[in-house]
C-alpha cells in the first residue's frame, strides 16, 4: 500500500478553499500532495508551492504545464488525480485538460460555469473513462449518510415532504472590493449566472436529492439581490416538486443577517420525519408518528455501515466540517486506488458525488434563474436535461 | 372593581378548545363564566353547563335564547361578552347575533367560514361599535410581543426576509370517523375552503404580519391533500411578498409526521435576525451581523413593557400555551372593562387581534387556495380586499 | 359535583407566591377561593381580600379568627381546606391552628421553620386524620411524573447515580432592604437555619427522592454565604448516599450569576439514564447503553397514566410552571373531595407531597447545615429521624 | 521553513489514541511522522510502521533503539520530538529516555503512572531544558480558550463557583477481556491507582484550572467501583475548594449509562457565568446578572486572539475533537520550531499543557484517592506538592 498522489490547481496563498482541501486530504494519511499550479500567475503559483514545502520542480507555473510535465514522470511518481480549487470559471478548463491528459479529477463545486460546459464535461468523463468527483462536502457527514440510509430503508415511510434551507448572513452588506471571497462570488464572469443559488443553493439541492434518493423535477423560484448594486442574487426561495409526488421548499440566502452556515434538512414520510443541522452535524433526529423521537449520533452503535465507515472517533468526540470534507476525499481516493488495480468504479458505490451530480447541479441552478424570470408558476427541469 | 362576566357559545362536553378558553379565562381571576349555550343540541348544552357548575337558569338551549334572555337581566348581572368556540361554520352566525344583541364578542379563529362573511362581520362590528376579539393565541406569548417590539424599534434593521412555518403531523393518516377534532377540520361545510391553511396556515400568516408590522401583498402557493380521500388540503407551501420589499416563505402542514405543534418564525433585517419557536416559547434568539447572538427570555429585565405586562412568573418559571391564551383574554377583558367605563377602545393599543385581523386571515386563506389553483406565479391580495 | 372551597393564609398584596397559588388553584375550575387572612396586619389582610373580590365578611383580620368563624358556617359553605402561603416561620402555627379547627391544609414549603416543628406537625396530622399537602411544585410536572414512572418500571435498570442541581443567580448581590422576597429569605428568624438549601436545595432533594423512589441516607455538605454580610447560606454543594447504594451530588445556589431557575435532574441506572430540565419542562430525555436516545414529551401517546392524568393540552402546546403548580392543587383537591365522600386517603396514591415529605425536607435541610459544620465526611440522617 | 519531524512511541495497529495523534498531527501540514516504535513487541512495531508507509529503516523494534539510532542521524533528518501514546505505565520510561537522548516529548496524559514519577520527570525536564507537552486535548478547543480569556479579562467578575463534570457510560457493564481499551484502563498495573478519575477526572480538573486560572487546593472525594469485580473506580464525585475562595464540584463517571463523552464546565463569577459543553464545542454561552445571555461561537468576530489563532474555518463550519487535538500539536510544534531557532520557550505563552500540568494532574488524582479513603471531610493538596 502506498499513498495516493494528488496535484492541485488553485488554492494559492490567500485562498480559503484550497487550504480546506489540503487539510481534508491530510487527515487520514492516505493522500499526499505532490505538485501544484496554485495560482493564475506563475510566480505566485510557484511561491505558494514552496510555502507548502513542495520540491521546486513540482511547483508549476500553470496547470497546462503541470499536466504535461507530470504525464512524463514515471507512473509511480506522477500525480494520480488533481484537485481543482479555483474560482468557478476555471473549473471546466482545468478539469477538461486534466482528464484529457489522463488524470482523475476531484473538483470543487460547481462543476463548471454553466450547464453547457458540464454537459461537455460529462461527455469527456465518459470518453476518458477516468474518475471525476465533486466536493459537495455536506453529504460527507456521517449523519447525512445515516439519514440517506434510513430513508432508503423505509424508516420514515414513503417520503411526502421536504424542507431544505441553507442560510448565511455574511453578504448582508455591500462588500469591500478587497474581500476576495465575496468579490468573485458576486461577479457573473467568474461565478456564473447565479450568486447565492449557485454558491450554496446548489448544496441544498444536492443534499435533498442525496438524502431522499429522488430528483427535483419542477421548481418555482424567486431570486433577489437585496443589497443595492449587487449583480447576482443573494437570496432565493423555491417551491419544489420531486419524483414520486414529493413536494417541498428549498431556500438559500446570504443576507440572512446573523446566520453563520445554517444548512438544514427535514424530510417527512408517511411514518415519520428526520431533521439534520449542519452546525451541529453529529446529531440526526428522527421523529415518529407513534413513538418517542429518537436521536441518532455519529459513532452510535446502531449506525449503518455507510455512516460508520466514515467515522473516525468514538461517540461524543465531535467530528466537524474538515472531517466531512475528508470523507469525500477518502472515498474518492479509495476509488482511485481501486481503479489503479484495474477495478471498474461505480461512483455511487464509493459514495462520492460525481459528474452526474455536476450536471444536475448546473441544471438546477439554471432552473432557479429561469423560473425566477418567468411568470408561469412551475418550471420543468426536463427541458434543460434533454440532451444530458 | 368586579369580575368581567363571560358567556360561552360552544365548548360542551367532549370539545377541546372550549376547555382551553375556560382555563385561559380563569387563570387571572378577572373573568367569570356566567352562562353558556355549549352545544348545538339543547340537552347537551344544558348538561354541559351544569357540569361546569353554572346555575341551571343560565344554561341555555341555544345561543339565540341566551342572547335574548341575558339581554333582559340587570346590567350588572348579564354577561358582558361572549366567547365563541364552535366549529368554524357557526362563528359568523353566533358573532352576528351576539353583536346585534349588544354583547362584545371574543371568537375563536377563523373569524368566519369565508371572506364574504367576515366582510359582513366587519360592517356589523363597525355599526354596533362593540368590541370584537379573535384568539390568534400565538401572538399572546410574551416573547412574540418582544419580537414585535424589537422589530418595531429597529433592533434588526429594515426587514428583508421572513421564514414562517407551522408544521404538525397529527393528520398524517386517514383519520377515523370518530376523531371529532379531525372530522370537522377536514369537512368543507364546517371548516371552509381550506383545511390545513385555514386551520394553522392562518396562524402563521397572522404571526408574521404581527411581528413585522407589514402586510402580505402577494402569494404563490401550492396546496396539497397528501392523504388519499381527504377533501381539503393537509399541507401548503407558499412564497410571499410583503410590504416594503420583504420576501419570504410560509408553510403549514398537518402531515409532517412526527411534528407536534411546531410554529416557528424567523425574521431577518439589514442588521440582524430573530428566531422564535412556539414549542420553547420563553426564548427569543436575536442574531447580529457583528456581535454575539443574544438570548431574550420571558421575564428578562430588559424586556419591553408590552412583553412584561403579560408575564406572570419570574424568569425561568416557564409560561406556556394556556398563559399565552390567557393573555388574549386579559387584554380583551381590560378593553371590555374600559369600554364599560365609557372609554374609546383602539384594539391595537390593547394588543388583541380584532376584526381587521379577521378579514386579513380570511383573505389570506382565500388567496392561498386561489393561488394554488392558478398557473400564474404571483397572486395579488388586492383583488380580495377591494371592498373590505 | 361542586367546587372545592379554599381559604388562604398569607398572599396579600405585594406577595409573590400567594398569587401563584391562586392562579394554580383557578386553572381547572375545581377550586374556589372563599375566604382569607392575607396578611399579618388586619387592615392589609382585609384590603387584600376585597381586591380579590371576596365578600367583605369573609376577609378576616387574622387566621385565628378565620378558622373560628369559618367553623361556624354551614358545612356546605365553609372553606374545606386552607392554603398557607406566608413566610416560613408562620407555616407551622397556621397549619396547626387550621388542622385543630378541622380544616385540611395545603402548605407552601418548607412545612415548618425547623425539624422539631414538623415532627410535631406530623403528629397533629395523624391525630386529626385530616389531609396535609405540601407544594413541592416541581414534582407536579408531567415529565417528572413520567421520569418517576420510568424508573419505577425499570426502564433504566437499577439506579446507581444521581445528579441534581437547582441553581439561580438572583441573590448574587447584596439585596436592597426593600426587596421583600429576598429580605425574609435571608433572615434566620423568618426563613430558618438555612437560606439557599432551605429555599431551593430542599426542592432538589425532594425531586431526587421522588424520581428515584429512594431516600437520601447520608450527606456530605459544604454551605457558603458568598455575599458579604449575608446571614444564611446562598450556596450549597453536597455529596449524597441514598438507599440501595446509590451515590450522587446535589447542589443549589442563588449566586450562580446569570442562571434563572435551573432545576435539573439526571438519574443513571445500569441500562440507561434520564435527564430533565425545569426550564424546558415538557421534554424528558432518556439515554440508553445500546440504542439511540429517546425524547419523551408532555402529551406523548406512550406516556404513563400518571403523567397523562395531569396533562391539559395536546403535544407541542407547552405546559408551564403554573400548570405544574395546578397539578399539586388538582390532586390535593381530588383527595379533599374523596375525603368528603368518606374515602380513606393515601396521599401517595393521589400523588401529592404530604407531611412525610415535610419531615424529610426539614431533616435534609438540617442535615446539610450540620454536615457543613462538622469535619467528618459523612453525616447520617438517621440521627435526625429517630423519633419522627 | 520545513516540517517538524515527529517520532512516535506506541500507537500500533489496533490502538485508538495513536491514530488520533497522527490525524491531529497531520491536519495542518506542519508535522511529519518520520519514525516510530509502535508496539511493545518488536515485530508488531515494525509491521505497524510499514502500514503507516514509513521507510523500513525508521520502523524501530523498541523506543530505546529508536532514540539511539535517531540520535545518530544528521540533525536535519532526525526526529525532533517524540509523541508518546502508550498505556499509562510506559509514559514515564519513554519520556525519560527520550529527554535524556535529547528529544522533546509530547505525551498523552497522564504524564506518568504516579506522583513520584512525575516529580522525577519534572526534574529531568528542568535539567535537560527540553520541551515537554501533555495532550490535555480539551483545552485545545477555541471556545475553551475563549472562556479562559473571558474569565481572565473579568467578563464574569471575580469567580465564586465552578461545576465541572466529565461523564461517560461506556464502562457501565463488566467489559469483555478482549476490549483492549477497557482492559488496560481498569488494570492498576497499567493504569495507576485510579480508573475513572485518572482517565477522565484528570481532564475535568485540568479544564477547571485552565479556565479559571486558579488551583484546586482541597478536595473531598468519594470514589466508587460500581461494576462488580472492577478493581479501580469507575465513578468519582468531589467537592472542591480552589484558590481565592472558589468552591465547586467536580465529577467523573464511566458508568453514567447512555452518556457519550460529556465534559461540561460552568464557571460563575460575581457578574455572570459561562458554560461550555464538549459535545457541542463551538458554542460558549455567557450568562449575565443584568442583560441577555450571549452566545459566543468558534470563528466569531469578537473572539480573542488566543481563540482565533486556533480556528481553521469560518463561523458555522464546525470544528471538532481532532482539530482541538491538532491545536495542542500546532502550538507545541511552534515551540519546537522556535526552540530550534534558539528562542527561550515559556509553555504558557505557547498555550500548551506541560510538565507543571503533569504534576498537578498526578497530585489531583492521588488526592481524589486519598480523600476517598479518609473519614475527614477535606484533603489538602499541599501535603502532596511539598517537594514538587
Amino acid at each position: 500500500m502506498s499513498m495516493i498522489r494528488m496535484g492541485m490547481v488553485g488554492g494559492g496563498q490567500g485562498a480559503f478553499i484550497g487550504a480546506v482541501h489540503r487539510m481534508a486530504a491530510n487527515i487520514d494519511s492516505q493522500i499526499e500532495l505532490v505538485c501544484g499550479a496554485f495560482s493564475s500567475t506563475a510566480e505566485k503559483s510557484i511561491t505558494s508551492g514552496k510555502a507548502l514545502m513542495l520540491p521546486e520542480n513540482r511547483c508549476y507555473p500553470d496547470f497546462q504545464t503541470m499536466f504535461e510535465m507530470e504525464s512524463q514522470l514515471p507512473e509511480d511518481k506522477r500525480m494520480q488525480f488533481v484537485a481543482i480549487v479555483t474560482p468557478n470559471h476555471m473549473h471546466f478548463p482545468a478539469a477538461k485538460a486534466a482528464l484529457e491528459a489522463g488524470f482523475h479529477v476531484l473538483s470543487d463545486k460547481p462543476a463548471t460555469l454553466n450547464l453547457d460546459e458540464v454537459k461537455a464535461l460529462k461527455k469527456i468523463v465518459e470518453q476518458t473513462g477516468l474518475l471525476y468527483g465533486l466536493t459537495h462536502t455536506y453529504t460527507g457527514y456521517p449523519m447525512v449518510k445515516e439519514a440517506q440510509q434510513l430513508v432508503a430503508n423505509g424508516e420514515i415511510g414513503k417520503v411526502r415532504k421536504v424542507i431544505v434551507e441553507y442560510i448565511q448572513g455574511w453578504l448582508s452588506e455591500a462588500q469591500d472590493a478587497d474581500n476576495k471571497q465575496a468579490d468573485w462570488r458576486t461577479d457573473p464572469a467568474r461565478s456564473g449566472i447565479s450568486g447565492c443559488m449557485g454558491d450554496i443553493g446548489s448544496h441544498a439541492a444536492n443534499l435533498v436529492e442525496y438524502v431522499t434518493g429522488k430528483e427535483i423535477t419542477h421548481v418555482c423560484a424567486e431570486l433577489t439581490a437585496f443589497v443595492e448594486g449587487r449583480r447576482l442574487d443573494d437570496d432565493g426561495i423555491v417551491l419544489l416538486k420531486m419524483q414520486d409526488g414529493i413536494k417541498g421548499t428549498l431556500q438559500a440566502s446570504q443576507i440572512a443577517a446573523g446566520e453563520e452556515n445554517n444548512l438544514t434538512i427535514r424530510v417527512y414520510g408517511e411514518k415519520g420525519g428526520l431533521e439534520w443541522h449542519q452546525e451541529e452535524p453529529n446529531t440526526l433526529t428522527v421523529k415518529y408518528l407513534d413513538k418517542p423521537t429518537q436521536v441518532f449520533r455519529t459513532g452510535g452503535g446502531s449506525n449503518s455501515a455507510r455512516a460508520a465507515g466514515v467515522t473516525r472517533t468514538p461517540m461524543g468526540h465531535p467530528e466537524g466540517y474538515l472531517e466531512a470534507f475528508a470523507n469525500i476525499y477518502v472515498n474518492f481516493a479509495k476509488a482511485v486506488a481501486d481503479f489503479a488495480q484495474g477495478k471498474t468504479i461505480d461512483p455511487s458505490e464509493y459514495d462520492f458525488p460525481d459528474v452526474i451530480e455536476g450536471v444536475r447541479g448546473m441544471a438546477l441552478v439554471e432552473s432557479f434563474v429561469n423560473s425566477s424570470n418567468q411568470d408561469t408558476k412551475w418550471y420543468n427541469l426536463d427541458q434543460l436535461l434533454a440532451d444530458a
